[in-house]
């Protein structure tokens, strides 16, 4: 309708969450009006990200280095580890910025209905880590669903060898919520008031 | 928070009408999983889409092709011009795919308030594309707004020398509304019913 090239752009588009084919019309339109200051800036940070995008190998965010800059900054306290379930939990408890640890991203949820065991996520890395570098604490950010709650159980369990002091999160996140949706004021306070 | 160079691409993508920050994590965290069936294809159309962009020289339309790929289709009924005012409503004819002519692309409306005159608009080019390509008809497909209207009774007046044939599309757009958020049966109906 509008063109081959344009036409695949809008539709590229509107695969993504949140954009449908309308939303990326006007999204493609107003790009077009600024190709310079919008359009071509968008094209290279997708491809620099795509292209360098890869996952820590210590704590598994995803980022365009390896260690990650959490990793690797030297301004964080490196004895405390905050477990959370997926990449989307680390940019919201990072966003809520009164957490300085470090963290360690499972990859999902024990499911044993969805086939998913303790080997599909990244749980034997954190028990060897956390005898690695000898963490004070463990911060479980799991949340607050049947699965996240049994994740944490057997996470638990897994680090008593380890002697690591384990805490969760308060509670304050509402049951049944995920981390992602919660504002950063209930975060603070979830993460001051861990027991 | 998330790495600088993620940090970037969530803000640009932030900039596109419909995507707030929120929706934009959610984008970039999408991409972040499909690196090469949907962020790679994307950065490789917005850059193609941004260097190859131009406007038709006879229409004004947005395409990386000049003529665009309407004037230079061989399928079209190439003595009936339909004038619109901007590429988005050119776009939302063209969906509801009833119309079988060319376009003439105005880049707005006359309105005297914002200091926007007939030289402002590509008038003059659609006097001169009438007289020159022997046009038998020009539906003026305005919006049905103030500024529409008048914009609309100006080309009628400028056309009188060309003795073309001015047509408008029927009421049963909406009054005060806009093309783009018409649906497709409407506008093909307003379309059939012209005067």
């Amino acid at each position: 309708m509008t063109g081959r090239e344009i036409d695949n752009l809008i539709k590229l588009l509107a695969r993504l969450p949140g954009l449908g084919p309308r939303s990326a019309r006007r999204a493609v339109l107003q790009m077009l009006k600024k190709p310079e200051t919008l359009m071509m800036p968008l094209a290279q940070a997708l491809e620099e990200t795509a292209r360098a995008m890869t996952n820590c190998s210590i704590c598994g965010n995803v980022d365009v280095t390896d260690p990650c800059h959490i990793c690797a900054s030297h301004n964080r306290q490196r004895d405390m580890i905050c477990v959370v379930e997926e990449v989307q939990d680390l940019w919201a408890l990072e966003r809520g910025s009164s957490f300085k640890g470090l963290y360690h991203v499972l990859g999902g949820t024990l499911s044993p209905l969805d086939g998913i065991g303790p080997e599909d996520l990244r749980i034997d890395q954190l028990v060897s880590r956390v005898k690695d570098t000898r963490a004070s604490e463990v911060i479980l950010a799991t949340n607050l669903t049947v699965d996240g709650q049994t994740t944490a159980h057997y996470i638990t369990e897994r680090l008593l060898e380890t002697g690591v002091k384990v805490t969760r999160l308060a509670h304050g996140v509402p049951v049944g919520g995920e981390l992602d949706y919660l504002d950063d004021g209930t975060l603070t306070a979830a993460l001051r008031a861990r027991s």
